[in-house]
């Protein structure tokens, strides 16, 4: 079972048709334990006991992966499809607890003891956070979690005290992203609490035209509250980039069919490619699909972006370079 | 019969299947009548008197084409076509004469009164210039064409005088081109008396990596040793160019393969192209097959760059841009 965890570029629960703009969204709940360290000042043995009390409560319902016995490669892959964070590779009893789709990824010793993760598509957020809930309460039956009946949870930077909770959606934004509209629209959200950024995390700034809206406060707002917020944030943001892919439409027609043919045609022809050329170029392909102009196809823009990244191209067993790699894989899939 | 002059991309004297690295080969032979002023100097009556005349002599054989009686569109045709100079279109009394295949041009009051153009595929030169000869004898029987007996045939001119020859072959050098080893070439072939220059004269440098070849001298050698000196020229120029490729083939294998397969995928799909861009990648599509790095497909390398040229994108009747017409020329023919 652990080899589908590590060998499949695509996780269960995303195995459905690509949908224009929502990629994915994701609900996360920072918790620890009362009778420990948190995990940035625990030793080793601290850390490990924690792994071992989450161990015998959620064991029997998930699949336990504990970093360490993994190869670098296979920690990276789970990295690329956000089953774990680049922090917790760091750590020596760093661990996940996974669900058999891996819509449901319970991160362990990472910058807070627990880190329940409920991925999903669409904007279902409060589904998704029934779902956290349901393991926050099960955690919550078998061990002490910190709480403060005044702060609310207790988490070991402050940024997430109270609710522990972030809700995030990563959203395709081509439109604005050509049309340089970001800057703006992270001005107008980060007034309301809220925050937008690269696929993965602050350094990636906009890779593929991805980014992903989320919560900064955690704090004096109830967990509905922040979600549906967080769905209303996102819903304007969807008319905003709608708005620009009409103007695309309306004013650049011609530049912008050629732009989406030729990353088509790259794509199918280049025999080395790197991962931005790549995920620009996949980027502006799904644009053109979810705009109509080129022909609806099976084509899975959340699937390519994970199998183009260096952990998934180097488990293919051939003397090539990774750019060739990427290339090769792109030709096949279009 | 003249809408066939206009309205075909490629002469039938091209129409076979293109070959690696020669285009096509030229010869030309400047020609002035004794009895008539220079065609710089003459006035319109005089020039006249010329046309008559040497229509006289030739419109049985040739089809006479007076440029003031054809659309400004039309004339950029025969000049896309390298059927006449773009100095013969600013002449009030600029004619051509032309064989039905469109090999032989017989310019009338450009630079000369005559210039007797032959054209073919690959290198045989020795046959262009028999053709040309056997049209001078012809016109030399029933007009009095300027010669000395010292200096030769007198022409506009002094760099044409003596034989009145331009020998020039055009060649598809990529490799060289790229490997930017063209100043070095020319700088060789300069201590010869011969130089190598852009597809559509000095102004055009190398546009498709095309380069044309030719003789400087036209004085103090015979016909003869001109021809087979360019011939040997071309040869060296020839090798020159497979061991560029052969080197891109060893050093640079899948840098080369890729360039080749985007020019392609470009090509096959783009929505809007300028000239210079369209040049450049189909040849090296051309190169590309020629060197067996794609499959040999139908693939007109001489009449798709003559395809893609405003005069003949502006006979497409839809109301599409220049770039747009090229760029569905190109998708049609890949």
């Amino acid at each position: 079972m652990l080899d589908k965890h590590l060998n499949l570029q695509l996780s269960d629960w995303m195995q459905q048709e690509d949908q224009p703009i929502i990629l994915s969204s994701r609900i996360r709940l920072a918790r620890n334990l009362e009778n420990f360290v948190h995990p940035l000042m625990s030793d080793d043995e601290t850390s490990e006991k924690v792994l071992q009390e989450v161990s015998d409560v959620l064991s029997e319902q998930f699949k336990a992966i504990v970093l360490r016995d993994l190869e670098v490669n296979d920690r990276q892959m789970l990295v690329i499809k956000h089953l774990v964070s680049k922090e917790l590779l760091s750590h020596q009893s760093g661990a996940t607890f996974l669900n058999d789709d891996e819509s449901v990824s319970i991160m362990i010793n990472e910058e807070d003891h627990i880190r329940i993760q409920v991925l999903g598509r669409d904007l279902s957020l409060d589904r998704l956070y029934e779902k956290a809930k349901e393991i926050d309460q099960l955690l919550d039956k078998k061990l002490t979690v910190s709480f403060d009946e005044t702060l609310g949870y207790l988490t070991t930077c402050p940024t997430n005290i109270g609710t522990g909770l972030r809700a995030s959606v990563m959203l395709h934004l081509p439109g604005l992203s050509i049309m340089k509209r970001m800057g703006r629209i992270a001005q107008a959200i980060n007034r309301f609490g809220y925050t937008i950024r690269g696929i993965y995390g602050e350094g990636s700034q906009g890779l593929g035209h991805i980014y992903q809206v989320s919560n900064q406060l955690t704090l004096g707002k109830s967990e509905e509250a922040i979600i549906n917020d967080l769905k209303q944030i996102v819903e304007q943001i969807i008319t905003e980039e709608e708005g620009m892919r009409q103007r695309l439409l309306d004013y650049d027609y011609i530049e912008t069919v050629d732009r989406i043919n030729r990353s088509l045609g790259i794509l199918k022809y280049a025999r080395l490619i790197s991962a931005e050329e790549a995920s620009l170029r996949l980027s502006e392909v799904k644009m053109g699909i979810d705009m109509g102009i080129i022909p609806s196809q099976p084509f899975r823009f959340n699937e390519l972006m994970v199998a183009i990244q260096p952990p998934f191209l180097n488990t293919i067993n051939e003397t090539l370079s990774i750019n060739e790699k990427r290339a090769k894989i792109l030709r096949e899939h279009l």
